[in-house]
């Protein structure tokens, strides 16, 4: 891992989390790959090998379809979100990419709200290399609390 | 963008936050240039570009007088703070500086009390090479949360 | 401090934060040398230079003991917690080592509970190098909330 490298991942999480803080729904699919997957699950059931989860979606045109969703027809009191997120660990780097980890807190403030927690947890990452630069194959998103304020409509 | 200038980069904002932490804010006004500019805004007032914030300074000189009021003027229950910032984000370099972004936290406790969030939101910044080092030309910080708990006193 | 250098002391601290947040506490003691210090105090008695301490171990042998009471002894409801650490940044480099200083904010969410903030402050670190990589030889956490929302089991 150079120094070019871990810059160009570090921009991969720190976009992603900016994007979606800007509530810039549209460009969350263009970080993955086009048969990325993406999955929000509580540890409790990510732990247990569970297959339940909160969002668990195949390819980009089904995290298309979520934008859709999140931003056109779910009907939900507005709220800003920020993630603050840790360096990522880079677990392993093989031929099916980089595997990575980091520790994330998304704070959630509704309008004329005191700011709360909405999330906490880490994604367990896989990485590749792509024309388009580094981009996610694999996102899970495991989150401690299994009990969620009210609900999580943007992605996390 | 190199190592050693990111990590020159990445030791202003840690510098920064560091000083404030400590309450030494008499080295508050040193992270900024002669004519540098701080801001602290609600995200709804930034995002439809009102002009009131929450404070707004437009020299060092200004800032080494809001350091005096902070200090030594403005009656206030004690209080700990500490910042968590995330990577700072890169968005340009011109000849007018880098232009950043970082996303950050602040924790609040008062004695006694339990540990809350004070204030949410990111930085944008504008940081320019001077003989000293890195220095912030302009800061403005953008909060999530238009409702704060009591008072802000001391700089995010 | 190259890039190298930065990624091992980095990953140091994301390490030793991942392996608490999945209560690893096995390989806790591993992350300090064999006459490691661990001290876990309030910011009001750091600033004083007072003694107590919540905790405070002087060797690897005394952190396998703790580990062996948090995992074995001590009754309590169980919970997740997690780290979000800042950058490192790195205070002086000398014959005894790096010194470095580190913010954090430890989330803690019991089973059906929110998230809550359990303790938020800096370490305060001497990193040594050994055959086996950089190990604490000094780790000192300093909490800004001297109210502790129930109590410490696991170290932070």
């Amino acid at each position: 891992m150079n120094f070019e490298r871990w810059h160009a991942l570090h921009s991969l999480y720190a976009d992603y989390a900016a994007a979606l803080d800007a509530r810039d729904l549209a460009r969350w699919p263009d970080f993955f790959t086009d048969d990325g997957r993406y999955k929000l699950q509580s540890r409790e059931n990510f732990d247990r090998g569970l297959p339940l989860a909160m969002l668990a979606f195949e390819s980009k045109a089904m995290l298309k379809d979520r934008v859709f969703g999140a931003a056109e027809t779910i009907y939900h009191d507005p709220y800003h979100q920020r993630h603050v997120v840790g360096v990522p660990r880079v677990l392993s780097e093989g031929a099916d990419g980089l595997r990575c980890e980091a520790s994330y807190v998304v704070i959630r403030t509704k309008r004329d709200g005191l700011p709360e927690i909405l999330s906490v947890g880490r994604t367990l990452d896989r990485i590749v290399d792509t024309p388009q630069g580094l981009r996610f194959a694999e996102r899970c998103v495991v989150f401690d609390n299994d009990l969620v304020p009210n609900s999580i409509v943007d992605p996390i």
